[in-house]
This record gives C-alpha cells, sequence and structure tokens, in this order.
C-alpha cells in the first residue's frame, strides 16, 4: 500500500513537540487576556477513546469488491476506517477526540484505476452500499462523513492509487491527472515536464486532485491562476449510469457547461477520476512583499481598485485589524514593537496588512506588474513593509498544525468562509461577525474573530473569517454548532425576505454543514434540478449519502 | 408598439441600394473566376411568395395570453408572425425566399416584464402550447424556428419589451438588464452610467442580452471583455416550475454553478428575463492595428504564445490566406496592389491578416499592454500594416448585410464555427475544410472556404469559416445541408471512435441544426442529465420544442 495511505500520516499534522509548541508564550498570554480562560479538559489523543462499531458491510458485498479491486485493497481494520471518518472541521477533530457522534464507514475501498471506481459503484449499487468518495480528507464541511443515508452500509472509497499524471499536452498547456494525486505530488509530476497548476490551497499537503474539483476549491494564488474551476478544462467521472467525460475545447456554446455542474458536485454526481487542467510555465521567478494599510475600509477599497484594474498580484490577502494583530503577535520573529512605532509614525493607525505575490515568466515582466499595482496602492495610502510578504510565504500552511494546537490549549478554534459582490462586503462582515460575537461571547470575554480577502474580483471578493474562542467544555461541539449556525443564518438572510447577504461557501463547499442553507442561495427550483441531475446519473442514491443536496439520515 | 419591433426593420438588412451594391466589380470577377457561374435564379423578395398558414392557437388560449399582456400584444397579423419565423441562418433565409418550409408561429405574444412572462408560461401550459423565446431572432441554428414540438400550437414569446435598465452597482461594477435589451441600446443605458458592457457579437445591431445568455455568446472583444457567459454575475428566469434567481456572490463553491446550466440553454430550461452583468467603465482610449503574418501556422503560432502570455489585445483576430484575399479584394478602398508588392518584399508570401484592438483607461496603458504584444508579434515575423486594423474596425457589423447581397447574386454563403484545443486546431481546420470541399465542389469549381481565429484562450481557440459556393438553384437547401452535414460529421468526429475533434459550436448554440451532434460531445449522460433538468423545471415540455434536447418533430 502507498506510504500516504498510513493512517500514521493522517496524524503527523498533531503537533510533535507537545501541545503549544507552536504558540510562542506571548502569543498565549495576549489570547487568554482577549478570550478568557482556555478549556480545562487536558489534550486527548485523536481516536484513542472512539469506540468503533463492527462493520456493517455484507459478506456477498465484500467479496464483490474484492474481485473488483483485490483482497488487499478492501480495508475493514479500525485505524484504516477511523482514518476515513470525516475530514477535518473543528467539529470532525472534536469527534476524534469523542466529543459527538463518529461516522465510521464500514470499510475503505482502494480502486487501481477509473475502470475499477466504475465497478466498484456497479457494486454498491447491487449491493445497497454507499459510497463516500475519499481524496485527501481535508473537507471542513462534512463532505466526506461517512453517512449511510438509508444504505445497509457505507464505504469510503479512496482514490489514493489513482495518483498519475496520465498525459500531458504542452501544445495546449494541458495536463491530465488522476483524481487521486495530492497538491504537491501534482507538481512534482508536472515540474518534470517544466510545468505547474499554481494551485495552492491551505490544505495543499494534503488535498487532492479530485477533491479540489469535487468542491470547486480555491487557492492562495487564485487571484493569479485562477480558481480550480477555472483551470478544468474537462472531467472524467464514473456513475452508476456509466462512464462519463466532458470537455473537448476551450469554450463551448454547445448547450449548458456542463463541467460546472460536475465542479462542486461532490460526490453526489459521479466520483470524478480524472481532470484535464489547463497548466502554466514553472515561473521563472517570485517576488512576495508586504504593505501595510489604515484600517478595513480603506484596505477593501485598495483590493478593489486593484481587482478592477486588473492589477491584482496573483496572491492578494488582505487582513483586518484583528488578524493583522495576530499575525504580529504569532511571528515571534518580527520586531513587532519597532513595526508599530515606524507605522504610527507613518499615519497608520489601525494596520490592516497586505500580502502581495508575484510570479512570472522573468522579473522584467513582474516589475512591469508590480508597478501598477504599487502606483494604485499609492493612491490608498499603503505603506510598504516588504519582508512581511516574505513572512506569510515561508507560514502559509502552517495554519491547520496552529489550529491542533490550539485545540489541545482548550481553544475552540474554527474558520469559515464567503464571498458577496462589493457593494455588499462590508455588511457581509459586520453580520457575520455580530452572530458569531452573539454567540461565542461568555464570562465577559468576546472571541477573537479575523477575517480576510484572499480572493478578489471585479465584482466582489470572498471573506475568510477565523474565529477563537475559549472552548466550553461541557458542550464543545455546541458551541461551535451554535455559533456556526448563527453565521449561517446571517449570511444566508433565512427568513428576512431579502435573499443571502453572501454565498454560504466560496471555497469550502456544501458538505453536511451547508446542506440546510442552499435553497435559500439556488432556490427550491435550484435543488430540484440538482436532485432530477443526481437522479439521472445516480437513481438507486448510492453516491456520497446526505451531502449536497439534502437527504434524511437514518 | 415599439417601432423595433416593427416588422420592416427585420428586412432593413437587405441592400436597399439594389443586389450586389456592397460588392465592387473587382470582388464579383474574383468570385466568380474562383466558385463558377453564380446560381440564375432572379433575387426573390423576401416573404413575398411564402405561404402562411392560418393561426392554430385556440381561443381560449388567446383570451387568456390576452388577459395577461393586454389584445394589443398578442399579435396574429401575417407579417408579424413571418417576422418571428426563424433566425438568420442560410437556411432560414432560403426559407424566407420559399426554399424550403418555414415555420411560422401562431402567434407572437409580447409580455411587459418578468412577471408577465411566468403568467404567459402558466397560460401556456394550461392550454398545451409551445413557447420560442424571441429575442433579436440571429439565431443561426434554428434556435427561434418555431417548432411545435407535438403541442396544438406555438408562440414565438418576443421578449422586446423586457427593454429596461433595472438597476446599476457602480461599486460592484455590476448591471441588471432585462432580456430583451439589444446591443446598442444596452451600451446606450450603460453609457448614461459611464458603463460599457464591451459584447459586440457580429449580430450586435440586433442581437439582445436575453438571446447572448441563452446562446453563450461570444463577441469580437472576448479577448479582453470574455466572453458573455464570463460578464454574467446572475440571471433570472421564468420557468413553467416558477421564478428562478441565481447568482449572489462573485464566485460560490455552494454546489454546482447553476448559472451555467442557464446560459446556453436555449430557453429550453426557462425564459431569461433578466441578466446581472459585471460591466467596466467606458473606455478612455481605443486603438486599432493590423499586422500581417507569413502563412496560418506561424499566425495561429503567434495567436497561441500571445494568448499564453497573457498578451491578447481586447480584439485579437487572425485571417487565414483566403480570408485575407477576400478582405483585401473585397476591400476596395485599399491600395492592395502595392500592399502586395511590399509584403512580398518583406519576405511574406502567403499573407495572413492580424487585426489588434486596445480598449483601455489611458493611453499610457494601451502602450505598456501594446508593447509587449508587438515584442512578440516581432518574434514570429508579424509585419506592421496599422490602418488594415481601423479597415477592419469599420466594416466589422457588414457581414450580414454582404451574406445578403451574396444571396441575392446567387452565392450560397454561410459560416460556422467551432473550437478546439490548440493541438487540434490544425487537425480540426483540414477537416471542416475538406469536408466542405468535398460537399461543395462541382462543375470543377472549389467552394472558397475562409477561416479565422477571432478567440483565443491559453489552452486553445475557435476556427471560424466562411464559405461561398456557387448556389446549386435546384436545391439550394440541400447543398448546404450536405456540407453542413459533413462539416459536422468532422467536428463531432462521429462514427470515428475517437471523440470529437472541436466543439460542436463555439458561440452559436445548438438549436435545431447541433442538435444531432451534441451527445457526441457531452455524451448519453449528458443528454440524460439535461433533459432530467428540463423535466424538473418544465415538465410538460413547453419550452423551445426541438431546440437544444432532441425531441421528435411532430
Amino acid at each position: 500500500m502507498n506510504d500516504i495511505l498510513d493512517h500514521r500520516l493522517r496524524h503527523s499534522w498533531t503537533p510533535e513537540a507537545g501541545a503549544g509548541a507552536h504558540l510562542p508564550p506571548k502569543a498565549l498570554r495576549w489570547l487568554t487576556a482577549r478570550i478568557g480562560s482556555l478549556g480545562e479538559q487536558a489534550p486527548i489523543s485523536p481516536d484513542s477513546a472512539v469506540v468503533v462499531p463492527d462493520s456493517r458491510l455484507g459478506e456477498p458485498a465484500r467479496a464483490a469488491l474484492e474481485a473488483v479491486v483485490g483482497a488487499d485493497e478492501v480495508l475493514t481494520g479500525r485505524g484504516d476506517r477511523l482514518g476515513r471518518s470525516g475530514g477535518l472541521s473543528y467539529l470532525d477533530l472534536l469527534r476524534h477526540r469523542h466529543h459527538g457522534e463518529l461516522d465510521v464507514p464500514d470499510a475503505v475501498v482502494l480502486p487501481a484505476d477509473p475502470e475499477q471506481v466504475r465497478q466498484v459503484l456497479d457494486v454498491c449499487v447491487t449491493h445497497d452500499v454507499g459510497v463516500v468518495p475519499f481524496g485527501g480528507g481535508t473537507s471542513v464541511v462534512g463532505g466526506v462523513n461517512a453517512l449511510r443515508g438509508g444504505k445497509s452500509s457505507v464505504i469510503a472509497l479512496d482514490l489514493a492509487r489513482l495518483d498519475r499524471l496520465v498525459s500531458v499536452d504542452p501544445v495546449s498547456r494541458l495536463a491530465v491527472l488522476q483524481a487521486g494525486v495530492r497538491g504537491p505530488e501534482a507538481e512534482r509530476l508536472l515540474a518534470e515536464h517544466g510545468l505547474t497548476l499554481g494551485h495552492v490551497p491551505q490544505s495543499f499537503e494534503r488535498a487532492t486532485i479530485g477533491g479540489y474539483a469535487a468542491t470547486r476549491s480555491a487557492g492562495q494564488a487564485s487571484s493569479g491562476y485562477g480558481r480550480f474551476d477555472d483551470m478544468v478544462a474537462g472531467v472524467r467521472l464514473a456513475t452508476p449510469a456509466g462512464e462519463w467525460t466532458l470537455g473537448v475545447a476551450p469554450a463551448s456554446a454547445a448547450g449548458p457547461d456542463l463541467r460546472q455542474l460536475v465542479l462542486g458536485s461532490e460526490g453526489a454526481l459521479g466520483v470524478i477520476t480524472e481532470v484535464t487542467l489547463r497548466v502554466r510555465p514553472v515561473p521563472e521567478a517570485e517576488r512576495f512583499e508586504g504593505f501595510v494599510l489604515d484600517g478595513w475600509e480603506r484596505g477593501a477599497a485598495a483590493m478593489r481598485a486593484l481587482a478592477q484594474a486588473g492589477d491584482l498580484a496573483d496572491v492578494t490577502r488582505l487582513s483586518d485589524v484583528d488578524e493583522s494583530e495576530v499575525s504580529l503577535s504569532l511571528n515571534a520573529g518580527w520586531k513587532t514593537a519597532a513595526l508599530r512605532r515606524y507605522l504610527t509614525v507613518r499615519g497608520i493607525a489601525e494596520p490592516c496588512l497586505l500580502v502581495l505575490g508575484w510570479h512570472g515568466s522573468s522579473e522584467r515582466r513582474i516589475s512591469a506588474r508590480r508597478k501598477e499595482t504599487v502606483r494604485i496602492l499609492g493612491e490608498h495610502g499603503a505603506i510598504a513593509v516588504k519582508p512581511l510578504g516574505e513572512t506569510w510565504r515561508k507560514g502559509r500552511f502552517h495554519g491547520p498544525r496552529q489550529r491542533d494546537a490550539l485545540l489541545d490549549l482548550g481553544v475552540c478554534v474554527e474558520t469559515l468562509e464567503t464571498a458577496a459582490h462589493w457593494s455588499g462586503v462590508h455588511r457581509l462582515r459586520d453580520a457575520v461577525r455580530t452572530a458569531l460575537t452573539g454567540a461565542l461571547t461568555a464570562g465577559g470575554h468576546e472571541p477573537v474573530i479575523m477575517c480576510h480577502i484572499s480572493h478578489a474580483y471585479e465584482t466582489g471578493a470572498s471573506l475568510y473569517f477565523t474565529v477563537l474562542a475559549a472552548r466550553e467544555d461541557g458542550d464543545p461541539a455546541g458551541q461551535w454548532q451554535r455559533a456556526k449556525s448563527a453565521a449561517c443564518a446571517a449570511i444566508s438572510g433565512a427568513g428576512t425576505g431579502h435573499g443571502p447577504l453572501g454565498t454560504i461557501s466560496h471555497h469550502h463547499a456544501v458538505g453536511v454543514d451547508h446542506a440546510d442553507y442552499l435553497a435559500e442561495e439556488i432556490g427550491e427550483l435550484g435543488v430540484g434540478v440538482l436532485a432530477a441531475a443526481k437522479q439521472a446519473v445516480d437513481p438507486a442514491g448510492i453516491l456520497n449519502p446526505g451531502k449536497l443536496i439534502r437527504t434524511a439520515r437514518p
């Protein structure tokens, strides 16, 4: 079996050097001053106390699955099944620490190729088995939770063996990658051809090509490389109704763009097995720089100006005052006090950090682009603090690890994200902050709510919130569920009659957690159309039960 | 009634100053030398000899429709119905000249607003009436032909009264336009706010916002402004199952992007009533320039280099040798002979014209962009012949008029288009040319087949063909149908087992003419998914019968 699949890898993300290893003492002091006493419960080693029910997979189903993929590739051991039980949401992490019920698949099945995926689906239809496609397991919305959805049993269909770069078309700058290829491996395979995908979400180290496609992922460099859905030229799926291949040209008017129906379908309309992707030459030059703007409104106005002028850097990320404050506090390597003094002298009362990163075929081209960007930033009073860009770049994938450390310290820590058109961005941010503050204020302490814009468009932007609060040890899951519900209600405008303030997800997808809010956004008609599409490709309803389109939970 | 609706306008496109008014004698001589003797039949005044069957609309249906829109807005006169009988394909033009059967709607209904559209659909469900949404009537694929599809009668739902700019959000750079607004009017309405859409297909003068959306239109400046589907932030539809509104944020991971299911749905999934569009400031500066490259392969390589470097001008259009030859011949204002001599001296054996057009917020920004573009063109041996750009710009909407003139002269003249990834572009062009040449060669004369790339992407490009052949007077419709079928078979790779060489349409849509080739491109599963979506929103099947998704013709 591929090492990558090893169950231990799943937990290599928890800090090895003891709780708090990633938090400097100064940061810890700052945190407790802000959110109050942390939860007192001692850290629980994940999965140590989880009771795993026996597999419900029937013997005939198991035999049929083994006939397709081989006996070694149908796993029912405790560790194998626990390793594909849910994703990486705060609630999932709590469940692995025996807060809340963990949905454990009855088996893990590892097909070798697209044809075996199709055959596995046939078996699952015949034997009434639900199928949860499983890539990197990084969903933060319950997208890979092993719900049965009324089926007799449910398997995690782990796509790790679909790990090939199938073909490269350097003339068209296209590459076909299999669904199970993880971010770093995709880049390594493409680099052999001098190419890159340029898709670097925070989940990059684990997330897969198939998962990116299924969830409409967006990466840190999406301003330059596009969202993942912008990169997809074609898809190949296995469905219970047969193989489905889409994408013959860069653009088409041959009816609706059904690729865009598959992207974001979260395994409910088929198992994505291969993706044809637009690739680019590995950049010859790269540059990261930091800037500081005075206050959120000015920062957002600068982002808008850059997006509307077509002058966004490939990475463009604006932190609000709270997130900037935390960045400065957490990054102990920085001479924070000196920087603060400098900013005060330069007239910056409320520092908002802006990180810009450029990739390019040459330093000359980067310089040409940078010039326009810096000119616009100057109009918005931005102050250059170049090294902040490099500091951010170095820590860009540390978020999940820092979160694990905080979790062990008794902190309720989670993220959520949304997006709106520019005219509604501030109202949306205020509404989410109000909802979260209302739900998480306790003992005189408000939560820390940080926000950044990491994806700006001509017409609007995403808002990404990180929330820190003292954990309510009696009911930590309920504490967050109430806060999340309040935020989702605010975003979706449920009950207001005015429609949503923003989308329920800009790049984390629907999964289980957002399914109740989907109709508010796409209409009951939209949900009906999705259900009709699902009926056409998956009449038995085996595909990822309970995700995207709400079905009753058994 | 709105003047725009007047039946006469429909025919204002035929040349008023007599047949051939737009063709200089030199061009005519060139043409007959190339394609042989022209058809001999004298020009027929459109609609003069068409027998219009009595309206089949039942009295109860008529009364119910009149109750919704008012008695003056349900038209059953000969001219009104003929004016909404089909679009502008060569076959449609022949049908209006009594070659082939014209599908005439039983009535023309003109709702005033989205709510009336919805009510009209209710009436049509109740009374078993098919509904053909009708905008500018510029479809060249049979998209607005009044097929009954087994219904008792069929109406043309003319959206001309949905002519408002509903709202403008200057901060988000969004505008809501109603479906019936035509290209020039959209620009006029937006210009009052200093904004532009920048969408200029050749059908610009007549085509509507709703039609652009329903067909995934692409315009001459799509390299800079994007395809129409790139501009759509939201849509509002009326369906028999109710109102449907989509689009709350610039990007979303809240499931599949259902806007992309509506775009290109050609009236079969609902009647688009309003579209929320990304708009831009009216450019302060504009520049058009011409270049000449030596041969098609070098020209296409230059286009690819520009597209992959991100250095396309907003308008970027490369003609092949034949189209360049015709351009030089038709544009008598040009000192063609001198230009040819100049090009020969500069080493250009096979001139291919490249037109570039830039829009920008300032001359400075245009110059900066132009510099990179010209640098890349230099690497591909391009010679600047600046005035050719301006010449093209002046004649950019003349195509349909020139076609009418050619038609009256006895020429079989039609266009078709496709797209492929770069590595397949030459093979696709060769296959289409071979198919058309085989079908249209007669009496020792081959057709003139011109080709251009007007839409280039990082991964591929569109190919737009214009075909001229001597008309076969005995069966002019059959002559073109055989040629078109041969071209479509070549594009879709039908029967080869290798899949399509290109898309069956890059920006003209499916309509009736391409419906047989859709399954080859999106799979039987794709067609099944579309049919399921249609069933969800239009269970009675009243919407645009026989288009997009093939249904039996009565």
